[in-house]
């Protein structure tokens, strides 16, 4: 694409924001659509940047495009932050804590995996896990200390993405969408042409696209946002996981005594209520890694509908002529918003995109994938 | 006191407003003080108007000032509806629920208790409970159906009184009393007079009141606000209460598939966080009285201080020559409004007061006392 292309972005969660953000920055003019931007998943989120704590061998695809992000994250912060917007980076760590043998078992096979992909990963006894971390559980008996990962506040990236945009001359459109076909966008206010079409509409992706109508699903995710209290311990300084009765349970701290608490996962279709049963499996969980975060004041529930796929891995690629996919990233977003972002400046200026999207072909595994295959 | 006087209340909780309508109704000049009316320990509350399942031989002064509203409450919440606000008042009865051998004994003690008192109360097997109220917990043994005890949405009620009192004429000042001498109110708008004045600002009491400082203290209540959700069971029809691990816990119904869930109770000053530990506990004892509160939407969480005497019973009487008290409810404001509002009234008309109030005589136990007695 030449010139000053006209690129319509079809929804306003991190993935959509980064690549209007990158675009714009690029050159492009942007029009961002969503009826409530950065409303949605990325909002409710915890903001780890993990493949690696959450990898398990046999991901392989999913970790390979989470490592690449990962590598891409500190210049897609800094790049941010240059252009004056602070994209809420921290690079604290994680530890992944254990509660008995088996988990510990599990632990020290993740630890060697890691180290196979040339991650440092540390497995330490409990006692030198809370000389790290003072306020875990004496109930944990050993932990992985994480030095390399990531964790974002979420809530500040999305707001930095939305001003960056806006800076860059991008324009937001808060109206539902109801048809994009062949460069073009129906929104509640009208029809507008375009250069090309990014779908970034996350659960509501597959009602957008006849090829993606069924396999983008809505994951029910559940957060909790906690405050320390006067009198209470302070937060955890880094990410902290583990399994809790089989559920997987973080802590990530945020600036100012805050913590996010997630996260639960549920088939509910678009049903945002917070459940009874998920606030308090997420209070159950936390208090048995950090028992301090009983006398945290609850300060906010959240649920949203993450987009799920059928392997784990988003949709990412050309659907027909002029309309791309950028969805389908479940549980990631916030991790694998700049190999997204980085990946559709690639399609659209013609480039060769970054390693491991190719394994996110959005026709793979659909109806259409043959014909697709016999195309390329 | 003759002719149209003007009576300051200070303080909006269900105290004040019941005080407040009730003198507007009788003729009085009313000017209510709040700050933000409604929205302390009253708007925090259950609503259970039940002073028998919560009594316990030994409480009988409490018991009786409770069992004197009662009676009172039917008509005083037929003269609301008479002036056409609705009070919010449910006639559908308690169960109490016993999960084990020793619960199930303390309900036969009670039951037994409550007949010599003349109040229907009957003892029922647990299958029995669960024929009257299905969606109760098969691991309930036995349980207790207590008809006669009422229940009322606090804040129907709340906003009832309101409305009835500015009906009447009554007005109120949303501003923070700094203090009140003799018939007088200062308030942050500045000074005004009054023919008398009663204090109704529950916790905030003993700020204002030599009298009472160190006598009502705040203890804080965390309540939790459910809604059925497609799918799940609708909640029970009757309110139910039941010990979980030594702990209360209610759930009231409201209309609209709405549940009150409540309370904890904390000596933690004004802070009004509501905490991870408080959430948790309630839905945990929930679930255990009724599991298919696991599948209910939470609403709202919500704490707020209540002011408790050092004897459960509250402060009612004048406190200097043209002051009144009228607060130390603790958990029962709600339940004693009618008695209280009636007092005050028969206070300023000198006539003889509701039986049972002359237990909670305001200078009770002060530096005071021998004083006060001597003037009586």
């Amino acid at each position: 694409m030449k010139g000053n292309p006209g690129l319509a972005v079809v929804g306003a969660g991190v993935i959509g924001l980064a690549i209007a953000w990158k675009a714009s920055a690029a050159g492009c003019r942007v029009t961002v659509f969503d009826p409530a931007p950065a409303r949605g998943a990325s909002w409710v989120a915890g903001g780890m940047l993990a493949p690696v704590t959450e990898a398990w061998p046999g991901d392989e695809p999913v970790l390979e495009l989470g490592e690449e992000s990962l590598r891409r994250w500190p210049a897609f912060a800094a790049d941010l932050a240059r252009e004056g917007f602070d994209p809420g980076l921290s690079l604290n760590g994680t530890v992944v804590a254990a509660f008995d043998h088996a988990d510990a078992e599990q632990l020290g096979t993740l630890a060697e995996y890691l180290r196979e992909l040339g991650r440092e990963a540390t497995f330490v006894s409990g006692r030198a896990l809370r000389r790290e971390e003072p306020g875990l559980s004496a109930s944990v008996r050993a932990g992985l200390l994480v030095p390399g990962d990531l964790a974002v506040d979420n809530r500040k990236l999305l707001g930095a993405l939305i001003d960056a945009t806006r800076a860059n001359g991008g324009t937001f459109v808060t109206e539902p969408v109801s048809e994009l076909t062949s460069s073009r966008v129906r929104a509640a206010g009208g029809e507008r042409a375009f250069d090309a079409v990014v779908l970034a509409a996350g659960a509501w992706s597959g009602g957008l696209s006849a090829a993606l109508a069924g396999r983008v699903r809505p994951l029910k995710g559940e957060i909790l946002r906690m405050r320390t209290r006067r009198g209470a311990l302070p937060p955890p300084s880094r990410t902290v996981r583990a399994f809790v009765e089989g559920r997987p349970v973080y802590l990530v701290p945020r600036a100012g005594g805050e913590l996010v608490l997630g996260a639960t996962q549920y088939e509910a279709g678009f049903d945002t209520a917070v459940t009874a049963r998920g606030v308090r499996e997420l209070l159950e969980g936390a208090e048995r890694i950090f028992p301090g975060i009983a006398e945290y004041e609850l300060v906010e529930t959240a649920a949203a509908p993450r987009a799920a796929s059928a392997d784990n891995l988003p949709y990412l690629g050309e659907l027909t002529d002029g309309v791309f996919a950028a969805t389908g990233h479940h549980r990631n977003g916030l991790l694998l918003a700049p190999v997204t972002a980085d990946a559709v400046l690639a399609w659209l200026g013609g480039e060769s995109p970054p390693k491991g999207t190719a394994a996110a072909d959005p026709l793979r595994g659909s109806a259409t994938d043959t014909t697709h295959r016999e195309k390329v």
